[in-house]
């Protein structure tokens, strides 16, 4: 049976993000998956996410990069703390800051393969970097800041 | 009569832009316009586009100082060239890299202004700076590191 998502594990309540959350109907619902040392997702973006015609809109490569690597995080606090990689022991990592190099264009009409790896992890803080690659060629790499949510996130309802 | 925002100038074929693009009927459809020597555009959120529950998703605040930090090159490059700052003249700026720092939640719920100046203007590049702000507070702040569109990206149909 195939191991669960790290998305899978979010409490219902953090499970509405409009990139990863599997109860946003509307959204991209990305799942990360733990991989080796890294953790691995893959997208299939939709035609009409369209930067030029023929290419990626960059706006979802960053999306994608971002969720991805709050993902990557949760999955390495879960290997440091000594947890299953992809289990319900998973904090909720929010973005601080987001850094994107578009290396070349990426093409529309194939999966893209996400690969993220922690380059930091300490405190409520993680560092990510995700690769993007379309047809095995990498086409964007991005730095992710997570921080742990902080308390003036969590005083809404849903 | 008010002026056209600089998206309603780009050509059809550069017109598809899931984030700005007027033919993309999925799409954004963010309108930038000249505002003394800045940009700025407006958008609301619809109520799928969540973080957590109450603010908005990062993704979107990305795709947002996307397309608003290319339309102010754009703008800017007309002016530097002594034309109609939003113009049919406008040349079709693509995304280098882009950096997001994410200063504090953005609430859901309300219009948000986008406020564009070009921190760099030279040859065929162009450095955008982009604020977000709602309800009148600073909320996160990207720079967009913009090209003119590279031939790699041209040779395809629509």
């Amino acid at each position: 049976m195939k191991a669960k998502s790290i998305q899978d594990h979010y409490p219902d309540e953090y499970s509405y993000c409009y990139g990863c959350g599997r109860l946003n109907e509307k959204g991209h619902q990305i799942k990360s998956y733990p991989d080796g040392e890294e953790a691995v997702a893959h997208f299939t973006p939709q035609p009409y996410y369209i930067a030029v015609p023929g290419f990626v809109y960059g706006g979802l490569i960053a999306s994608l990069i971002d969720c991805h690597g709050i993902g990557t995080a949760a999955i390495a606090y879960n290997r440091a703390k000594g947890n299953e990689a992809s289990s319900d022991s998973v904090p909720r990592y929010v973005t601080a800051s987001l850094q994107i190099d578009y290396l070349k264009p990426t093409p529309l009409g194939v999966e893209l393969e996400l690969r993220g790896k922690v380059l930091e992890l300490k405190g409520r803080k993680a560092i990510s970097q995700v690769e993007v690659f379309a047809n095995g060629s990498l086409t964007a790499r991005g730095t992710v800041v997570a921080v742990q949510i902080p308390d003036s996130m969590t005083n809404t309802g849903k």
